[in-house]
């Protein structure tokens, strides 16, 4: 179920700077694996930068992929709620490698300008309805996983919540994209289809866990940020959004149907690279961290 | 693992017709399903407008979906060969509703602008470069399913020969794809980004059969063809092709990692309803034949 190989470990560079911990009863849950175990399983983050508990070793049944467990609905998830009120045994962050919470999905649906500071950024008026786009599921990495520069292409950084629909057009819950770009590609090349210059392998990290739902007080107030190497290069707030979640999964829905771990990507907010004075794209050995407030922070080498 | 719950059997139409039958000893790997048959079953056809052959029924072990069968490669492909070989019961035409050859790959890619003669037709430039764009797998309809036309758009219809790749990067097989368009949604909305206008559920009818590589003579050298209520629309040959299959693997793979099962659309013929003069677009009650030389034919009613 993998879709990419590159799976580093970061988890003992958060360890090194002691992340904080922040326990909590939300449901938190992600894809993970560790040493001791074949292939990937699902778990539950112990709060924002916690340890994981082993969901498939509390219950066997439990299938273990996220797709797989969301497409079973209330039945998996009442499973986890029981796993989340029990005492059981919790990896620790350090032992565990952390994969995007949804890997293979049927579709990644972004949408374009959807921040109406980032429409100001670029001088352009806020759109009056959505503007669609894809990455193929392929783009997709953990959370600190690598992005994958092509050769000759300007790179830029863009944090976007995303949020996973269940079959029923419902959200399942929210966590953090980055969704990188190969500029040139959007903007120049392909007939000016954005596709290719979003889509490129390791173009969507995603994680660190799927936050359901009811685990987010406010999905349309929330923090969000962009670091690049330490510097804050986008921060704002995701109130600023033109198009709240229920209108674009209204409005995406007039097009397509919707399968249990469905990715769409919210929107990005100002400080975009391409937009900055000069432009900045990021290059080999850039570490980016995309936060959103809740949902937890991703962090991705560029190389 | 269906994309769509519209599947109505136009096997008896096909039957009504006189189908002209052709056996052969070609590989023709369908999807299907049967009414004393508990979901999707991988099977043979017999021949271009042959019966089927129960590949689950011969070899329990195997996968029954064709993603799955793929991604074993040659050992699902030499059980696929045994039962070719071997006198099995064959199910008529009939009693089996063709489903598309795959179902919830990984993507669908797609190229523009890729016969010389469709070129001309808009009188503009051969491409120096393949331009991709691509459809969701919830566009995937089966090779006699109805295409659900959305309220307000201009439909297009464009036959297009496709593949499947492997793992590997080898092409498992060809098979006829119906590239539909909603063209309002492809050149005034949306920012102009084709994703929408080529996306809807049931715009990418697929079949009715993976005619494996080594069961096409010539890809390059295959008349394609689509009539619209039965009068021919579109009339070429994929010799026409601008960039070949290779030429399209090699470029798209410059961007991302192909899967078993994943489809290449490689391209559209002259004869675009936009480009008639008047131009012509797909309404309610209208069949569409899209046809392949070799591959087979596929009929989808637009409703």
């Amino acid at each position: 179920m993998l879709v990419s190989g590159r799976r580093r470990l970061l988890t003992a560079l958060l360890q090194a700077q002691k992340w904080p911990f922040q326990p909590s009863r939300d449901m938190r849950l992600v894809q993970f694996q560790a040493p001791d175990l074949v292939g990937p399983h699902l778990g539950l983050e112990t709060g924002n930068g916690g340890g994981v508990i082993n969901l498939n070793a509390f219950d066997p049944t439990l299938p273990k992929t996220m797709t797989q467990f969301l497409e079973q609905g209330e039945a998996t998830l009442s499973v986890a709620r029981r796993a989340l009120a029990a005492q059981l045994p919790v990896l620790p962050r350090s032992e565990v490698t952390f994969l995007a919470p949804v890997t293979r999905p049927d579709k990644v649906v972004c949408v374009g300008m959807n921040y109406a500071d980032h429409c100001k950024e670029q001088n352009v008026p806020v759109p009056k309805e959505p503007i669609i786009f894809s990455k193929f599921a392929s783009s997709i990495v953990g959370p600190y996983d690598e992005v994958v520069l092509p050769p000759e292409s300007q790179v830029g950084a863009s944090p976007t919540p995303s949020l996973a629909t269940d079959a029923m057009a419902h959200v399942a819950g929210f966590t953090v994209a980055h969704d990188v770009s190969a500029r040139d590609w959007l903007t120049t090349r392909n007939g000016k289809q954005w596709l290719l210059g979003k889509t490129f392998d390791t173009f969507c990290p995603l994680g660190p866990a799927l936050v359901t739902k009811d685990s987010v007080a406010d999905p349309h107030n929330l923090k969000i940020c962009c670091r690049v190497n330490g510097e804050v290069v986008q921060s704002s707030n995701t109130n600023q959004m033109v198009f709240k979640t229920e209108d674009l999964i209204a409005w995406v829905s007039q097009f397509v149907t919707f399968y249990p771990g469905d990715v769409i990507l919210t929107g990005t907010p100002p400080g975009v690279g391409v937009f900055r004075k000069p432009p900045v794209f990021l290059k080999k050995g850039d570490e980016v961290q995309c936060e959103i407030e809740e949902l937890g922070v991703i962090i991705n080498k560029v190389v």
